[in-house]
């Protein structure tokens, strides 16, 4: 990989890798000479819902990789119905650019396919940051038809990235106005852009959270095999995937620092980027085999 | 206040403040012109019981006042038998010197004692970094005849300081090497020191964590009402004040991020102190009138 790379969320041009008969889209912002982050996208999600705040800061000193999954924006093939297959494609990915190790920043969905990812195949994977999302065998994983989500998804006045404003952030006046801050982001990119998830798309990220929430096994045993060390973030009000598996996820993790972020849902690393994006880069530039920084 | 004081915790004397009928030990660490820093004192504890390792990297840029509560070590009178009694004479300690507004470091018990005087009087306390410690109507806490404690606490091989190695680490090869260290770094101070709390000391606090555990109205409203930025720190297992406190003081104040270490007990500032000291100076020194440092 390359390490002059000096592109923005918002400049970034897509770029396609081929490998085998998968052909994935992605972009690489910043660079340097640490360990490249690879950032993995939450549900619906493709590579324009990376949030300039966060993906622009810690592509100081790396490259930022983001990835669009199997299906998922312009990459080709269907999104698999498991993180397991998900996961596969994100390895599969990393071979393709000759990456034998990464750090990870996994948000939501893309959070359970680098505990995956970790489990699978320990050695690509260096350190971890999963914001906003759960353990195999959590609760409450994305029930989308919770009354709190649903009144905003069925609402046809939210269009594109307006509903993000209420589903990723807290019902206060303040944590909405991050939000508010946060679609302003987001649409200030308008070439190139990934064209949005479908239905299908949706169905099969869903299945695979339902399969996600069923534990193989003594729950949470699987965490213990993953001794990466870990940063877990959460907003204290998340109703998409509630803070409780977050304190699941640094409770059975062997190496892992929890932090918590007030009045603050789902996006709480949008939220509170200038914070988040600290913690991040003082984590991932920790050199200590252990998790706190 | 003199902000020139250069003591650290070895060799702080013990200085004494008279206010009204009581009198008052406490050692001042550090200096400079940030705000002072008041650190309130776990269950049995006296100024001898302060981590160097702790409290000298905070007393970079800032006063450290070290204090025993009333009945304890060497400051006058008996302790009182409620968090509300020892907020009293902590205000009452603050008004002697003259401080109209301080941050506050409570580990424990004097993390019940910070969350008091916050609820009392709002203006003398600015930022609060809770360790280990738990909300009005919390759970489990301080129960010394459980197993996992009374087994260490009954053994009379435990001399000293020792028995905090058992009780304050997780019972891990790693944890227990941290709580090694951290007894080492108390013995190195051998004069001028504190009385060991005796029975009666600890018959009181320990009334007082049983008065803590019942809440007056509404679980946790009381909460609601302490809106100063605040650090929530814990040990992932704590067998004294059990993280899931931490987790309920996270999400009923309204101002507060949680930070939770992996491999660790009630004393996980102590086992991780270069991360514990670093997190806390950049939350006392940020100038946001929110948590998120």
């Amino acid at each position: 990989m390359s390490t002059s790379t000096t592109a923005t969320a918002g400049s970034a041009r897509t770029e396609f890798l081929q490998v085998k008969d998968a052909t994935y889209a992605y972009r690489r912002i910043g660079g340097g000479f640490r360990r490249p982050l690879l950032c993995l996208q939450h549900f619906a999600g493709t590579l324009d819902n990376w949030d300039p705040a966060v993906a622009d800061p810690l592509g100081d000193g790396r490259e930022v990789i983001l990835f669009d999954s199997a299906g998922v924006g312009r990459s080709s093939g269907n999104v698999p119905t498991t993180v397991a297959g998900m996961a596969a494609h994100a390895l599969q990915f990393l071979d393709g650019l000759c990456l034998t190790s990464c750090d990870v920043l996994g948000f939501s969905l893309g959070g359970m396919v680098a505990q995956q990812m970790a489990l699978e195949r320990p050695s690509s994977i260096h350190r971890m940051i999963l914001v906003g999302t759960a353990p195999r065998g959590g609760e409450d994983i994305m029930h989308l038809e919770k009354p709190s989500l649903a009144r905003h998804l069925g609402d046809p006045a939210l269009k594109g990235y307006a509903v993000l404003q209420k589903i990723f952030f807290a019902p206060t006046s303040s944590s909405q106005a991050a939000g508010g801050a946060f679609i302003e982001r987001l649409a200030r990119r308008t070439e190139d852009l990934d064209p949005a998830s479908g239905p299908d798309v949706m169905a099969a990220q869903i299945a695979a959270f339902r399969d996600w929430e069923q534990s193989l096994g003594a729950r949470f045993a699987d965490l213990k095999g993953i001794s990466q060390p870990a940063l877990v973030v959460n907003g204290v009000h998340d109703e998409m995937i509630p803070v409780s598996n977050s304190y699941r996820l640094a409770e059975n993790l062997p190496n892992a620092v929890l932090l918590v972020y007030p009045d603050s849902g789902h996006g709480s690393l949008f939220q509170y980027h200038e914070s988040f994006t600290r913690h991040a880069a003082a984590f991932l530039t920790s050199d200590s085999p252990l998790a706190p920084y």
